[in-house]
């Protein structure tokens, strides 16, 4: 990795208009277009394009049905999805690369081929996807957000994307992402600060951040990620959507460059994020019955597991509640959400049990040690390229720890062996009331909050934990903060005693006047590899709670 | 880790005293069992012991069948193996920790629940075993064969050894192994040398190397050793036996030390070494089906898989040929072996296609420049503690290079995903002669050699490279050195030209009247993961070689 002697402002500008120019000719008037929080999509609509309107808010599998009917050719797909696209990245800043000419393109051809044989080409023919800027697309930058990467193009590309064009997927555009993709907001000096697709003061969540507020504004149907840390669930949860973070050997890594890239020790995963669970359980299926593991040696050979899905739907589930992680309380929304949500379970038939957290600060102890151990080499070289200032948070990070040793490290390595190996047993030992049944999934907060403000994101250990073992997570908007209830324990304020200074600076956060009506998501844990179980289970439990929320609620307004 | 202030040769003392105590009792005269090359296992008979010859000649399918039928008690089995292996024992050192009070003990149990319930405990009911000495067993050491370790008893079992001992297994014994565990011969301080089945000059090779003699004494039917460059197939091949190295996820290794501990660059595999094939399927099979993944979080959840074990065997196989790896020239036995299966194969309709073995050379460059990464730390460390001397081998490694930061481990962590990627994008192009279907399995030497003096191992590229890519790979035993076929291409070694000093060092170890005889392995690899495809392979690998070698050869004498 070399310097750059050109100034890093000169290279940002040259990125910048270049995209800008693409996004040119789709520019609409935003002006009217003020922040809201229910129906949030409804901020970026196209009322004088009804076709744009229709597709636009069609799910994936209506979508497909329309393609393979011919009723909407690829071509309209994506230009509609541009279009709204666009709208969607004036509100919120979302994009980085744009891929519009050669999505159009790509568009055609498919368009040819169908009128050629009557066929769509693959399970996703003519569906557009997005992607967190660090997935190699041939000919496009993946700067990872950092300006030193700029101009850079992939000579191939990765292999999932491989993958998802073989199916007929259509990658219209890049999304934007945090400086060292390691924090769970998103912003950088080369694409700036993207924006909450409810409210332009508060932060979408990130890393993957580009993604969530454009699926939300539906300037995108199906969005892929990678997750470290929570950086696909953290930005789905605030954007009251569905993201899976797979066990990392799910999905192939294969052609996607990361931050620290080469260590071996937490692994990265790579995830969908869609609008609705049914295109997470689509999307998982097809992928990973494409056998994936034939193009990238890190892969599972385990296809799609139809049985193991089926049959967490046909069975009392025995659920394992956590209502807090014993260092940081969630807001009472989400506490109250998941009260709610058990005693919907409850009543359908499943089994609610406490799960034991008591393990999780050792746990993370050990995942932030891990942060430090190349004293930020990793990270610096790449800021050193071009040279761009650092962010706070990301400042702060190189220089919490100096480097240790390669010796140190795999000591390390084996405490989190042994962790995880204790947490498993701790699962086996963990029973349904009457000790016959194990338990199926856990039930979770995703977030100690809802919807905060730019630079108030701290604590991650309710996502972060499960990367640290490797574990499934999905997570699901479940209901949104409702005033008229959550406001009550909120006015317990003066009572309350934090327990650390990271509970009091959650506590501190909590508004109700701020974020009534955002969304509360929640997280279903699965063991190492058990997608299959944790989509079931999700399916359940979504239908559980949609027949309970209209007699408790009167309905979801959305 | 502390330091030991008693001298290290007392603690030598007092270990071997416990063991040659526990010995005592079944010694047996051992001065008439000679070398023997053919039929090695005569070396160990109990002619006056009927019984005990003929429980100790069975295979695992006869054994346990009569184990069912009640013709033999576990105790009687377990009695038998002990004798047995204290003759092994007497002939190549092999034994280092003896369990054999506690497995008698066992076998009671176990026959006291048979009288009751008139079944096995399970699928290894009285089975012996025998595991080289880093599975932990509880309240034994684990000594890894350094001196430091000893006395320090481990306060649990090994996830496979509690796996083993619900199915009904009996641990009679541990094995010797070689310091550092990262050479090809067995020898430490500890417990000494251990030697060749068919001759004490030679090497049974190592690092799993009391298993190997053990086996083919049959002083065990069935052993467990760990591989991480071939220390579970060099032995077996020098045995002539059967050796299994899955992939490293597929069997449980928690509970199981290891020199680098807490590494993950490349991966060390736990495997079953066997007399026979249908064996190692046995148990890997019953071992994959015992879904080890739910006790230890490092197993990939992949049950057995009949479907593939089965269609392998039902179609005519794409096989890689590997005659030579570019580097190293096996000898003309291993050479011809590989030409008459090949024949053999291709008469019976499967296609050998030459698979290209040109990026061998950089796969193990990367491989060995790993083996520095922490400039010999740990090794180091463990020697320390006692202060015992270090073989000359294990010197030259731990001072071989300097320690690197942990920045540099991950770039050589991405040179070897990369290297792992094109190996897989290779076998992907790689088809047969038709273009249509792809390699099943390849055929390839386990090593450039067959039997060797002690302390002439040097080149062990044949076995490591699968460690490097995690694929399965497994040696089985084919044919031996004949002299009347091999000796007419050693006569022309004046015109060999060496490729290398590595190339000429095998050369000159050549010596067809040394070795007539000796056995003759080779190795079936599969992709990661991919054991039942590599077992099915070798199932039908076996059974046309031994319909062709009766037409050829007369028949193998043993």
């Amino acid at each position: 990795m070399g310097t750059i002697q050109q100034p890093w402002e000169q290279i940002v500008s040259q990125k910048r208009a270049i995209r800008d120019k693409l996004l040119a000719p789709y520019l609409v008037d935003i002006k009217h277009r003020v922040p809201r929080i229910d129906n949030v999509d409804h901020r970026s609509r196209l009322e004088n394009e009804p076709e744009v309107q229709t597709i636009t808010d069609l799910d994936l599998a209506s979508l497909l049905k329309r393609l393979e009917a011919g009723e909407f050719t690829a071509h309209q797909v994506i230009q509609a999805y541009i279009k709204r696209a666009v709208v969607a990245h004036q509100l919120t800043n979302c994009l980085t690369e744009v891929l519009f000419d050669e999505a159009l393109h790509q568009a055609q051809k498919l368009d040819a081929e169908y009128s050629s044989t009557g066929k769509l080409k693959g399970p996703l023919h003519g569906i557009p996807i997005t992607l967190k800027d660090q997935f190699n697309v041939q000919g496009v930058d993946s700067t990872l957000g950092y300006v030193g990467r700029s101009f850079q193009p992939a000579s191939e590309d990765a292999v999932l994307v491989q993958i998802l064009k073989d199916m007929g997927a259509v990658v219209i555009a890049k999304t934007n992402l945090c400086q060292s993709i390691m924090w769970a907001e998103t912003e950088n000096p080369l694409w700036g600060l993207t924006t909450n697709a409810r409210n332009p003061a508060f932060t979408p969540g990130g890393s993957t951040g580009g993604e969530g507020p454009l699926l939300a504004l539906h300037g995108s149907i199906l969005g892929f990620g990678t997750d470290i840390g929570g950086s696909i669930r953290i930005p789905q949860s605030f954007a009251g959507l569905y993201g899976l973070k797979p066990s990392s050997s799910r999905f192939p890594y294969s052609g996607v460059p990361v931050s620290t890239s080469g260590q071996e020790h937490v692994p990265s995963s790579i995830g969908p994020m869609t609008r609705d669970l049914s295109s997470t359980i689509y999307i998982t299926k097809t992928i990973t019955s494409s056998q994936p593991w034939t193009l990238d040696p890190r892969c599972t050979p385990l296809p799609w597991n139809k049985p193991i899905f089926q049959k967490t739907q046909s069975k009392p589930l025995v659920i394992g509640l956590i209502l807090n992680d014993g260092i940081v309380t969630p807001h009472p929304p989400i506490t109250r959400t998941l009260h709610d949500l058990s005693t919907a379970l409850v009543a359908a038939g499943h089994e609610l049990i406490p799960w034991d957290t008591s393990d999780h600060g050792s746990c993370i102890e050990i995942m932030d040690a891990f942060y430090t151990v190349d004293g930020g080499e990793d990270i610096r070289r790449d800021m050193a390229v071009a040279g761009e200032p650092y962010l706070p948070h990301v400042e702060a990070l190189v220089n919490r720890g100096k480097p240790i040793s390669v010796y140190e490290y795999w000591q390390l390595n084996k405490r989190k062996q042994a962790a995880q190996k204790a947490y498993l047993d701790k699962w086996n030992k963990t029973r349904s009331s009457d000790g016959r049944r194990e338990v199926d999934v856990l039930l979770a907060p995703a977030m100690p909050h809802t919807g905060i403000p730019h630079r108030a994101f701290k604590w991650v250990g309710y996502t972060k934990i499960w990367n640290f073992l490797d574990y499934t997570a999905l997570t699901m908007p479940v209901d949104r903060v409702r005033r008229e209830f959550d406001a009550v324990e909120g006015e317990g304020e003066e009572e309350y005693v934090p327990r650390n200074e990271l509970d009091e600076w959650n506590w501190k956060l909590w508004d109700v006047d701020a974020v009534d009506g955002y969304p509360v998501n929640v997280q279903i844990i699965g063991r190492k590899l058990e997608e299959e179980k944790v989509l079931g289970a999700a399916s359940v439990i979504e239908r559980v709670w949609k027949e309970y929320v209209d007699g408790k609620y009167g309905g979801r307004e959305e």
